[in-house]
């Protein structure tokens, strides 16, 4: 791995030479390799601080982080904590989503991966903001577990070829507290610290190469299509950096992927895609995107159609029900998720095009909704471009507390259609 | 005074709505009246944290301040502990240095206008850096108190004209708070920080009218012509929002202004330049030039012949002795000042022109020489532009720990002469 070299000959970092550092990267210096290791130390051992390390993460924003810069910092963060080793030489991919709305993309695309004979080792979030989180989702089948220790998670992956596990808190604690942070002082926006966060957390996972499914429009955190594309050459880059395969996607997410949205609601979405019941393209196609994206970078030949296959032939649908199982679910389980009783339809006011959705009152909705009780959520019945008259339904609503009026205001309906959009905007591979 | 009206209706500030506060800053949205009240009110009771407050410090160094956020800070800042008023109409004045090296034109110019008929309040710093502070220079005169309190300066300057007191801890608060946070997250420089740093102390201390001389050259704290000069037009700008008056010099700072450097042997210089026993020009023309906008702010005519009047006739220096004495001091223990009896000369070690002196390094030195004991510190022989040989004497320092080779280092010996330099850069009035 090529660096810069360090800028400041270093015998431990402290408030003076952090000082120095955040007026360097103020001034757009880069900070050295060396630099950015001793920084996440000091932080982790609080010799630097809350107030220091916030204002170098608003200085980051505004001046950026070079590819060596960002690579530092991944290393130095990935390193703060537990680092897994997946054994006997296997080829282990696993994949990233930068959230959105609807999105099964991972409880579908980890099963039908494994189903070809290509290990996934994939740890998950919890739900941020307006969007979901696997873990909650996997939560909603009764039984099975998602606390895994990171033991089990290795050897679950060694034994059936996949797993899904809640991120520990021994991967990257470093990324925890720095997340926290940055949230706080309104220091996402950047790059090269997304770019760090992600991939510390995929690197110390431990697996060899990764999809990135870089979520774009205005139900995802980002909605300008040259920033995700350079958020995923970035993680590409960065990637190869670290001697694994990467490949990213940028995929789009002006509403809902899915019809579906809350948890186990879309526990029930992702079980019709991996059964082939379901007639919904969007989902279906991105999920086979990142999966085809997922062997290649495995090595496996004609990936789309291997995809396709492991859908078709039922074997993707039973790996997951062994991941199920294994995890201490049953198919059971997955056979009891149901919608909730209490049902409400959202009818459009009057007739034209449905012209914009949004995601984020949708996706907060659904995610209190669907935390008070089982099968509570929201179905979407129309997309993007759809002609709708006066009273049609767009949507339907579950549960005791869901209102079918939050979800029509979210539904925008104009007399002219919008302009079509593309579902994958871009790729970049290594 | 006209503002902008708040972004948001405010009922109180919390983490969530100065998280907020920060990205709108971040993207180059001002920040309401109400809302820096509220951020100020908030950081004091510690609703607000350091973290939050480095992110905004750092995006206010990005995006800058307007004029109206300026006043809008400045205001919540003074108005965040004790407001001084002087009795009885008078017109008061006060100056402010933004900090140099053998900097004495306080020491002089206030009791020069005082002795003029124009009440001077001063409330002062101490050394920062390089830099000396008045309070420190005062000290060295033996039995001289700085900390009166704030009814015992204002009584002072109603009695005799003039006070030089330190900064008390009960005016403005959140700067005490503010500025150690900015200086260890690299946030210092920012006009609109620095302009509400330096005025919310000059409006709390009550004066009505200020002159500012905005030092600048490498021995100040900017360098840049048109950064000293948008910092002095700022200071006027906003001065004038709250209906008091303003003057700014912009000064050359690129080596010492006066001869002396160290805390007694600078008093040493200054009642030399009071009692017109000198011959240095610098340090004498950059004083009258700031009493004289003193006076002019204060509606005397023809300030300049006053000013010098002040001084030939020895007013000022009579006034001088009266300020020391009503503070604690006596002309004894000003005639008692004397150079260190320890003495080194720095040496020329080739022919040709004094081409720049480092002032941060011999500021350096004089302040820890002459905290150390008394008379300590440095004179300077030699000035930028002048032709020297080998072995000519460059500067004496004096004191048990003095080293002449640090100081023959910081003054670099060229061939050619360099090109002439200005005093006085720019000036901007109201």
């Amino acid at each position: 791995m090529p660096f810069h070299r360090q800028s400041e000959a270093t015998d431990g970092m402290n408030e003076a030479r952090m000082r120095r550092a955040i007026e360097r990267k103020r001034d757009g210096e880069p900070i050295g390799e060396t630099e950015w290791e001793e920084i996440v130390l000091a932080y982790m051992d609080e010799r630097v601080d809350d107030a220091q390390m916030a204002a170098l993460a608003m200085a980051c924003v505004f001046r950026g982080l070079t590819t060596d810069e960002t690579t530092a910092l991944t290393k130095a963060m990935a390193e703060s904590g537990e680092m897994l080793r997946h054994p006997n030489g296997a080829f282990v991919v696993d994949k990233h989503s930068s959230g959105g709305v609807s999105d099964t993309v991972s409880l579908v695309a980890v099963p039908l991966v494994a189903a070809c004979g290509v290990p996934v080792a994939k740890l998950s979030g919890r739900a941020l903001g307006h969007t979901g989180g696997t873990i909650d989702k996997l939560e909603a089948i009764e039984g099975l577990r998602t606390t895994l220790s990171m033991d089990e998670f290795v050897r679950q992956v060694e034994r059936i070829g996949c797993a899904i596990a809640a991120q520990s808190e021994a991967i990257v604690p470093a990324d925890k507290r720095l997340y926290r942070l940055r949230d706080r002082t309104g220091t996402v926006r950047s790059t090269g610290l997304v770019t760090a966060s992600i991939l510390s957390k995929k690197i110390a996972a431990g697996a060899h190469a990764f999809a990135f499914d870089v979520k774009c429009g205005t139900a995802a955190f980002m909605s300008n299509v040259d920033e995700a594309t350079e958020l995923g050459r970035m993680l590409v880059e960065v990637t190869a950096r670290f001697g694994r395969k990467a490949k990213a996607v940028v995929t789009d997410m002006h509403e809902p992927l899915g019809r579906s949205i809350g948890t186990g609601i879309e526990v029930i979405e992702a079980c019709e895609i991996l059964r082939e019941d379901t007639v919904d393209k969007r989902s279906r196609e991105v999920t086979l995107h990142v999966a085809a994206a997922m062997l290649e970078l495995a090595g496996v030949p004609e990936p789309r159609a291997a995809a396709e296959r492991s859908l078709s032939s039922g074997a993707a649908y039973e790996k997951f029900v062994e991941m199920v199982r294994a995890q201490g679910g049953s198919e059971r389980a997955l056979h009891d998720l149901e919608l909730h009783t209490r049902r409400e339809v959202a009818r459009s006011p009057h007739g034209g095009y449905v012209a914009a959705i949004d995601g984020r009152t949708i996706g907060h909705a659904a995610r209190e909704w669907s935390a008070a009780e089982r099968g509570a959520g929201i179905q979407m019945l129309v997309r993007i471009g759809d002609r709708v008259e006066a009273g049609d339904a767009l949507a339907e609503v579950y549960g005791t507390h869901a209102d079918a009026s939050i979800v029509a205001r979210a539904i925008k309906i104009d007399e002219t259609p919008p302009p079509p959009r593309a579902l994958i905007y871009a790729t970049v591979s290594s």
